[in-house]
């Protein structure tokens, strides 16, 4: 194992095999799609971590895990098969090792998971360290500031290293940034350090000497009473890209006992040129061999600078999102009217409610796993006073190679059932615009959700009104198919074929809230298969259920959606396939409905 | 309206009012329950802030809204009927009033929708100044700590009033709370203003003089780099039942348009010697009349101190709930194994995550209405790493008097998606400690969901198991009533009398997730009535209704549940009669499936 090697290796041997892992992080992204900015940015400190601490009796908890490809590659895991179906995942994930101390898909629950480990580690008398790797970006999430500014007191053994790349996603302009960064201070203790590497090589004693001064020179060149307060030792900032410096200060950090908060500043794509230039770009890769596309995110994009054009209230509000969801355009025409709240998504809803409440109209565009993390802001600050945000989520249903901890499979369940809620899931990106002016028209809470990647345009295009809130797409006499959402109802047409000699009705059912009652009713007495990329649990599938089950009509219906289980990374397809949500599946359901009714 | 009236009045008459009106709250929570410390330490404040500005031109934004009964009085509502069903509301509420800008039940997120309302004013070319008036405890909340540091720029005439009573709704450890309060300079000042008081009358000319002197003095003496970094103007700290220094403070920061942090100190509990020496015991009172006693809550004591007893790894956690979960005991039995995070779901919950992976056992207990806001670490922290922690969650169901912002209306559609979660729901007290056996004897996440209020015990005990899931309760043949929760049981039991001639079997279904499977199948040929206090969408109805439609099984069933829409203020008991979910609902709801099947 690497990770057990390199405590033997030189600093000279370190820093070689940095250039090797980087070179085999950017060929397994180039391959398979990936984070490269941020990994690239983190492969010093984590050698340094390493080389240092002992995982996995210490504890290495990442947040967020994109980060976590050199840790990766360190505890013997193969990039080569990053994202794929079967092969190594995209974030840290406790299955797959036990150098993987937590999931870490969502921001900023490092600290609490650390603070929660130490405190077990207190009540069994162990001796191990928790080191928390946080991004700067993950730090100004609600769950981060709460678990700093929790208690006056942290945990004995317990280390906080901030990964500060002075970007988040986007751009970084929060006021938590500026007080860790401490600008001058940065300034002054760079010029030192300059003038100590100039004057003084690395070997020579007396420089190491003079070294030695530094860390102490530095703590008093930068006090900083924000983390002190909190009950951190803060020592920094330190080079995050020097791996003496690194190892030295983690060396000191791991001999005391003091909870510590070690500010370490990276450079977001460091060593691969064009991730350096535009490291925003080179966030998140596409694999080199299919899709890419995101037919939705592109129609966002459109739809909204077109509305923003003719109405002025219309504002968009995004968290850390901007390019994900398709709002670069929107970005450009209209940078007033675009509204980033950082990985923040809570305040970002709240803000829409008071916006909303002051006469703006903000759509709110959000990936699904993200929105989940503001459900109580959309139920009490945007659906009580019934205020018209509407929100646009994309990465709906299933979404690759993210996998478990990004799925949007929850939003269908967590929304549903909320008061006074829109709900409409669109077949296609021309249907979209269709659904997006409908939504935003009627002038209260709205949800638009739909899935990433390409979905081919569906035939035919009834626009939805009060009076057709689903569509008749196909009108076999067989059974009805129901299909909610664009991947579901491309690919209940693409059953049709496969259900001879039956014919099917497939059914749009791109209201999900409200359901079209009048037209359930006409169809009670057919046989009905329902069918979603979503759990069955609380799903779409569960609304008709539950449509016929309020009214005690009876139905022959069966549903075909996913069971309640995580899915871990593979193309969606896979994934779908896996959950037995496709056509074929479709068709198996729709003949054993046949059959049974014959 | 007093809100108009008291622009003319001077401090003298201010004072007097301020009395009286602590008189009136006084009597009012009295006769119907309600918030009382809280309310009694923001008199003077809020007089202050309605003296001096503009509402409701001006915004003003409580956070959260247990100290708005004064607010209430000033502005024509009438605390005589606070609670009651049809009465005045015991938080702010827009349709109750165009003085509440916002309803206010849960905290931290008024400095959101303060932002969002300038931001919305700012494109309108809007003068009015928008105030938030936010408790200590709020602002440690993660929402409120996103919106402080989302930006080092806040919005122009934005005001945000921190009403600091020294403690949240239990004791705040918080380092947030030691970097506001900074006691030495509080002291400092309040010598000062010790001196100026013994020295000088109000009235003499030097006195005015000095005090305005002070102000600035109190500024210089009191610098808070901590929110000027975050793009506020710090004021304070100012005393809070001064109401010549509030005024005088409020009028100096209304006349200018820099964003201001005004630090008020109050006393919980203020002119109520009862509620001044124990405000947390006073902060949320009973009705004289009527019920109080809280026997879920009380059996969770007993159980908790029971089971920590034998099991070392035993934690408990909450989220500033103690007393109201019923914590108090265990908390006097184990102080160092009860982990109050105050505020702060999300960070309980993660850390509670940290604790089980450490090797305790954390027991994390929460009102239905806040655990909404953990529901991401909930599945992504607990459940995707399957950790055993135990969710205890009161105030599921209808809540009473609390209303709209605080019902238990949404946990069973959020959380019965969630893979590997399984969630039971007892019958009674008795109940409650077989279950959290069988619970926690699995060492998995479970959620155990119960209401608040007397539950009455049932007769007969078949404890839970792997193969006895449900429990028969009554065997009529007629139809069969799935009843799930304790009220729920309690009236379809009732109902049996109602139902007559048919005669009903009442089948107590105390695990919602997994469901009895096997009993189901059984009963497929029964008419079926689902019975339970919550919405029908996504509910245990759902749940059930789903289970046929999974396996293509034709069922004739009628459920009765609520319709989505959010639920006012009044008693338990009328709130589930307005919305069809009594026994004599139930009682409809059969004999309608038992003619309909003859």
């Amino acid at each position: 194992m690497l990770a057990e090697e390199i405590k033997k290796y030189s600093i000279k041997q370190l820093r070689s095999l940095a250039e090797e892992l980087r070179g085999q992080i950017v060929r397994a992204v180039g391959e398979c799609g990936g984070h490269l900015s941020s990994n690239l940015g983190a492969v010093e400190v984590t050698l340094a971590l390493h080389k240092v601490f002992r995982f996995p009796e210490d504890k290495l908890i990442f947040d967020v895990g994109h980060q976590c490809y050199t840790h990766k590659l360190l505890t013997g895991r193969d990039l080569s098969s990053l994202r794929q179906e079967g092969g190594t995942s995209g974030f840290p994930d406790p299955e797959e090792s036990g150098y993987d101390a937590f999931y870490a898909g969502h921001s900023g629950t490092s600290i609490a998971l650390g603070v929660g480990c130490c405190e077990a580690r207190e009540r069994r008398g162990g001796k191990e360290k928790v080191v928390c790797l946080i991004g700067d970006a993950s730090l100004g999430n609600g769950v981060a500031l709460e678990s700093i500014f929790s208690s006056e007191q942290k945990p004995k053994n317990f280390v906080v290293v901030l990964n500060d790349n002075g970007m988040s996603i986007g751009k970084n302009h929060s006021a938590l940034y500026a007080a860790v960064s401490k600008a001058t201070a940065k300034k002054r203790y760079r010029r030192f350090n300059a003038f100590l590497s100039d004057t003084f090589k690395e070997t020579s004693a007396f420089g190491r000497y003079l070294r030695k001064i530094k860390y102490s020179v530095k703590g008093w060149l930068n006090k900083n009473s924000f983390f002190e307060r909190c009950g951190f030792k803060y020592v920094g900032p330190v080079d995050g890209h020097d791996l003496s410096e690194l190892c030295a200060v983690l060396e000191n950090i791991r001999a005391i006992e003091d909870p510590v908060f070690l500010h370490v500043v990276t450079q977001k794509g460091r060593g691969y040129a064009a991730a350096e230039a535009d490291p925003a770009r080179y966030h998140g890769v596409a694999p080199r061999l299919g899709g890419g596309e995101n037919t939705f995110a592109d129609a966002l994009g459109g739809i909204l600078c077109a509305r923003a054009e003719k109405d002025e209230r219309l504002v968009a509000v995004t968290a850390a999102m901007t390019d994900g969801v398709g709002l670069s355009g929107f970005a450009q025409a209209f940078p007033d009217r675009l509204f980033d709240a950082g990985i923040a998504e809570s305040f970002a809803v709240a803000r829409a409610a008071g916006m909303a409440a002051g006469g703006l109209r903000p759509v709110v565009c959000l990936y699904s796993t993200f929105l989940q993390r503001a459900f109580d802001q959309i139920v009490e600050e945007v659906c009580l006073p019934a205020l018209p945000v509407l929100f646009c989520v994309d990465r709906a249903g299933l979404v690759g190679g993210d996998g478990k901890t990004h799925q949007g499979l929850f939003d269908v369940s967590l929304l549903r059932g909320v008061p006074g809620l829109d709900v409409y899931a669109p077949k296609d990106a021309a249907e979209f615009a269709d659904v997006f002016d409908f939504a935003y028209g009627r002038g209260k809470p709205a949800v638009i959700r739909y899935p990433n990647g390409a979905v081919p345009p569906v035939r035919g295009r009834m626009p939805l009104s009060e009076g057709a809130l689903w569509e008749i797409l196909t009108d076999g006499r067989d059974c009805t198919v129901l299909a909610c959402g664009a991947r579901a109802v491309a690919r209940a047409l693409q059953a049709q074929k496969l259900c001879a000699p039956f014919r099917i009705r497939v059914v749009n059912c791109r209201t999900l809230v409200p359901l079209d009652g009048a037209l359930l009713e006409r169809l009670a007495s057919s046989p009905l298969v329902t069918f979603e990329e979503g759990y069955v649990s609380g799903g779409f599938s569960s609304a008709v259920a539950e449509f016929y089950a309020r009214r005690g009509i009876p139905v022959r219906m069966l549903a075909v959606g996913a069971e309640s289980r995580f899915v871990s990374h593979a193309s969606a397809e896979e994934q779908a396939a896996a959950l037995g949500l496709t056509a074929e599946d479709v068709a198996a359901a729709v003949k054993k409905m046949c059959v049974f009714t014959r």
